[in-house]
């Protein structure tokens, strides 16, 4: 079991790091949240809420936010990092400062999805590379069809926590486990974070096609072979094939690709009902993974040598300025084929 | 190419049917379809419509309805059966009796999702044993992520024409393949086949959470971890494990499981929302195939001692009189676990 007086330490306040840190109030632990924003912790710490994420919710009273690294993370036994992708590294070097050498109690968890640009390294990859082994105990991705409103509400959620180190998986699992969030143990961490981080791009793909018109077919469809190419590629980067069809695989997708609260899907819809990308991306006020992510995977797919159909109509739009009508009917028309084929 | 003049028959005058006739009208086709009453033939021959599966389609003049089975089959290169599974039988029987011996001219293709009661047998076994092998070129299953109300929308559709015999599912793949109706072709018969039957099982139970109340987390959840356990059992009854990731597997997983089309689907939500499991049935006024199916793969899995925690607990409600409730709490509320074991 948990012990009650454990102290976790939440990194980042947005939507999902805020009601996660919420999650494990409830569940008897005691956690500090950090953001850099003094108005946010102010609001949290006085008002109990954080409008801006998510606007009619109520945080337990007991969740304590600071926007100081070391008093969030001093005598944590988990540190859970929940920013974007692009500032993963900046943070983690961050928390490296903070921990003592040789000290490895602290597990190290992420919930975040993405692909650091440029260097197309996984979350995990870039926290190993900045959090020296010796001031750590594990690294654990955190990741599942899960939206912040549902779990806010106590709807169920099922999601996975995935690490190299079995034992860390298990404490991220004990932590979070209650009636209406489970999580599930996976030892796939490669396999669980691409999922994570390229399942954004065929949202993006989904969205649009619902913002041109099309149904639940066409949906079906997209999300169909968008698994198959992000799979293809995840196996060459050297994933395990079933954790595809897992819950931070086919699940997230599913849940992605047809929740109205993913914001990835929002950005696709509005392109595909002709707004600019531009606008999209300021409207949404918050980050927009799987355009970074889109960038990534299509140059990790031409350096595999991995045909990602998709993958690359959604790139073409994004950053070569094609019409997104042309490029989703071309994808649409392709030649009659085996659908084996496409499997390799 | 399609020889226009190439003549078509499809048995079975359901939604499903009528539309797939349709579409090869449209193609080009000579087609006729064939239903067992009079005034729907009636119907269809001289007000194109088909009201009671289709409120408001009007259907093509060229296509010619008829009860005469023998009229319907005769000069086709394709018979397509598309009635439910209980009939295929029966149906089969009645057109082996019309065919000649040792002319193996015509395919036979089937767009029907279920397995036989009491025997367990796929569309396409019952098929090959009432249809001797002389009388026929092979035998295809036509399967995807599609709702007939979307194909007579020429929305876009993706589905798979699965056979043995690659010559044969590349005629059915020839004949239907247009601007909206794109169709890959496909080796795995077994697996094809069984997906569509079992992903009614599923669609059953999400349908079911909704009626519950339960959220979008839930629902991806149930998707994720049903299309675990029918491709458990698939690949134990002789199934490619990857077609169960593909467009006849979670492909139609999710149309079946997230749109309101899909009479499974409201079926369960129905059951959800504590409706009498006869009334569902009476009200729908159309074959709800997950039902039976439901039993089948419930005695598969105990033949084969496949894990089905889903199945088993639909089949509770559906044969045992379980309360719908208390079988999908007790299914989530399952001890925490590796995502991985229940992989094998």
């Amino acid at each position: 079991m948990v012990a009650v007086c454990e102290r976790i330490a939440v990194i980042g306040a947005g939507s999902w790091g805020s009601v996660l840190a919420n999650t494990l109030v409830l569940n008897g632990l005691k956690v500090r949240i950090w953001s850099r924003r003094q108005e946010q912790v102010d609001e949290l710490n006085n008002l109990h809420t954080n409008r801006h994420y998510l606007a009619d919710f109520e945080y337990d009273s007991r969740l304590q936010a600071t926007t100081e690294l070391k008093k969030v993370i001093e005598g944590a036994t988990v540190i859970l990092l929940v920013v974007p992708t692009k500032a993963i590294r900046m943070v983690s070097r961050q928390i490296a400062a903070l921990l003592a050498p040789n000290d490895k109690k602290t597990v190290i968890a992420h919930a975040s999805k993405g692909l650091e640009l440029g260097t197309h390294k996984r979350i995990s990859e870039i926290i190993a590379e900045e959090i020296p082994e010796d001031r750590r105990n594990g690294i654990v991705a955190l990741s599942g069809p899960s939206h912040a409103e549902e779990v806010a509400c106590h709807d169920l959620t099922l999601v996975t926590a995935a690490s190299e180190n079995q034992e860390a998986a298990k404490h991220i699992q004990k932590i979070f486990m209650n009636e209406y969030f489970r999580v599930y143990t996976n030892s796939d961490i490669i396999g669980v974070e691409l999922g994570a981080a390229f399942k954004n791009i065929i949202a993006l793909g989904a969205g649009a096609l619902h913002g041109l018109g099309y149904g639940d077919d066409a949906k079906a469809a997209l999300i169909t072979r968008g698994l198959a190419e992000i799979a293809r590629l995840g196996v060459a980067l050297g994933a395990e094939p079933l954790t595809f069809i897992g819950l931070t695989g086919v699940g997230d997708l599913i849940v992605t690709c047809t929740s109205v609260h993913s914001r990835n899907w929002r950005a696709g819809d509005q392109l595909g009902r002709g707004e600019d990308l531009k606008k999209v991306v300021a409207n949404m006020g918050m980050v927009i993974e799987g355009i970074n992510t889109t960038k990534a995977a299509y140059e990790l797919a031409q350096q595999e040598k991995i045909e990602m159909p998709i993958t690359e109509a959604i790139y073409d739009v994004i950053y070569k300025g094609r019409k997104i009508k042309d490029a989703i009917l071309e994808l649409m028309k392709r030649e009659g084929r085996s659908e084996e084929e496409t499997k390799n």
